[in-house]
């Protein structure tokens, strides 16, 4: 199958790129390194040392396995860019990673709320019209998050939800609570991207992801320059990932807040499986559908307990400690989050009991000489704005 | 009050800004003729002949009445003009319709659909950091749309909508279904607004508001010089406005598809009366008010029936039309929304039924030769992006 992966020089999008590689797919992977350039701008960098660029990671890659995997070195916001590759691939799956990901960065400032959800929705409505135009039959399958949804009261269900009221009834959205201009843009996304199904018959899969953790896959342990980027700093890393890293170098395990916090959390081995699940199995023409993509729920009280218990068995002495909360949100709730219709369509999770979160450790001791361990805290405040105003 | 007025040039922000002026409050308006500019694109323009800017139209005002209407020309997306005029005027209360506010205009092509979503959503984020920033007490009035909701096949409820689940129960935003991507902008604005709300504690009323009817206000009538624009065209003009137009040149009157599409309606002096009522009852800090700002239901075929009749009994004689729908939308679905917020605040409602719709005709027929007959008729479709890739 023709594979396009929008932002294939990320963290997911480079081993996705390898992933279908591997398995016979043409692929073809975009990105204009606009992580590369965050980090740059914030002075940090990823654990792993990843390859300058897409070209010279395409070119290990062929050294490597003999597979090619094209590239196109572009913005998303570029309609132009956007066209010709669409028009010259002609894709018949488009895995869309292409995003600013970050739910701090898009709390920065103005600056920054602004450029994420620009960036986020107009890369994503160029998709949507190259698609309409140029690839009417091809499937998107888009990269959302599980932080969409917040944390409401009830269940949170794929998507969807039948609501019955005042003695009538219909499935409609899930309603959205998102909790970052980050994840505010990807509400956007979700709704102008089930309007292009509903008017243009476009076929989509939205992939409401949880957090992912791993730092290797199949295809990055086959050589050292196809390893993929591993972010801890407190704009792109991640609670589980932070954790580990923080065990490694002997920070203490940073939970914002009362640490209550629950979230659904997946392997990156299942992140590649669940995508492949989601291409090999496409909607039907004018389709939206949506997949919660997660194993396990944990709270982060419940993840720094699992990380230090994985850590004293590795020898390394790191103690959680609650630090004061950057974001706004509950730190006590419910939380039960379905999450069946990729089990359904095959899944079979990495739980994070069976992980062996100590060979995590063994990878990051190997780059621990790279921690910048000044930018692991918090920073960046949701509340941030208000408190420059007191300032004054 | 001082009352900051964005789209203050436009068919209700200029009435409004005369309505406030009138009363006692301090108005300031801003505008960057975006409305005007597309007319120009379009080949159209207002039936009314407005003054050519808003300094000449303050300039009237203080000669009829006495009364300063401050004016500021100017982009919305530009935050350096949002911070100036809000850190200058420091407003109380911001009525914000600031919008590109024409679905058809959106769903042109892709960059119709880019501008649409990028000013609006920019537009509005910087109204939110600005006020954060500069005014955190002040009261966000901000227009949104009926056509938020789209048709679902429950009871439409005013923002929120209390849901049973599986034994538990929660409030949660009403389910969005918009029908083009002006209407997605729209949808976006609420989820942001309510996202700087819980975060910041700001303060918004989102107005809900239903398709507006009408020619005159009380201010208008005081001079010529004083009339707001009226829209008549595909892209601006909205049902019962187009028909009372189409019924004074003796064009049929043309509904899309079947008629049965049932919307919320009010008369323009009743959106005056709402935006005023939702200014002196602010909300409390922090609080996301949703109002449905409409007094009557009807349906496409009912209102043209009602048009059809009022022109009979004025010596006209026109027949309603059906024309193939250029939109995707349920022409034959339930419809039942609350909108008794306002009411409960003291909203009077001027009734279609007690409304002389010959009166209209009357103010239509003095500017009738203005009329640009051939840019009525729709040409923008909802699938004209696959059309055109048909037709390659």
């Amino acid at each position: 199958m023709r594979i396009l992966i929008l932002g294939g020089d990320g963290y997911l999008g480079w081993a996705t790129s390898m992933y279908f590689s591997r398995r016979g797919h043409e692929v073809h992977a975009v990105d204009n390194y606009l992580r590369r350039r965050m980090h740059e701008e914030n002075g940090t960098d990823s654990l792993t040392p990843i390859l300058p660029d897409l070209p010279s990671r395409a070119r290990a890659w062929k050294e490597v396995t003999g597979l090619e995997i094209g590239v196109t070195e572009g913005d998303l916001q570029d309609w132009g860019l956007v066209e010709r590759v669409v028009r010259e691939f002609e894709p018949e799956a488009i895995v869309h990673y292409g995003e600013m990901p970050s739910a701090p960065y898009s709390m920065i400032d103005r600056d920054h709320a602004v450029f994420t959800q620009t960036n986020n929705v107009v890369g994503t409505l160029n998709v949507l019209f190259a698609m309409a135009e140029l690839v009417p039959d091809a499937h998107l399958v888009k990269l959302g998050t599980m932080g969409e949804y917040g944390t409401p009261n009830i269940d949170i269900e794929e998507g969807f939800i039948e609501i019955h009221h005042k003695g009538r009834s219909d499935v409609l959205p899930f309603p959205k609570l998102a909790g970052s201009f980050y994840h505010l843009s990807k509400v956007h996304d979700s709704h102008n991207i089930h309007f292009a199904c509903r008017i243009w018959g476009l076929r989509a899969t939205d992939l409401n992801q949880g957090v992912v953790y791993g730092i290797e896959t199949e295809e990055t342990k086959l050589d050292e320059r196809l390893v993929t980027r591993f972010d801890y700093d407190e704009l792109f890393g991640t609670a589980l990932n932070r954790f580990c890293l923080q065990a490694v170098i002997g920070h203490p395990l940073t939970a914002y807040g009362k640490g209550g916090q629950t979230r659904g959390y997946l392997n990156i081995l299942d992140t590649l499986q669940c995508v492949e699940l989601a291409v090999l199995n496409p909607p039907t023409e004018g389709e939206y559908r949506v997949f919660n993509q997660f194993t396990e729920q944990f709270s982060i009280n419940e993840l720094a307990e699992i990380v230090r218990e994985a850590a004293r068995h590795h020898g390394l002495t790191v103690e959680p400690v609650h630090v004061e909360n950057p974001r706004v949100e509950l730190e006590e709730h419910y939380y039960n989050a379905a999450h069946t219709k990729l089990l359904d369509l095959g899944l079979r999770p990495h739980l994070l009991s069976e992980t062996l979160i100590e060979s995590m450790f063994s990878v990051m001791e190997r780059y621990k000489h790279r921690v910048i361990p000044d930018r692991i805290d918090p920073r960046t405040r949701w509340r941030g704005v208000l408190r420059e105003r007191a300032a004054r």
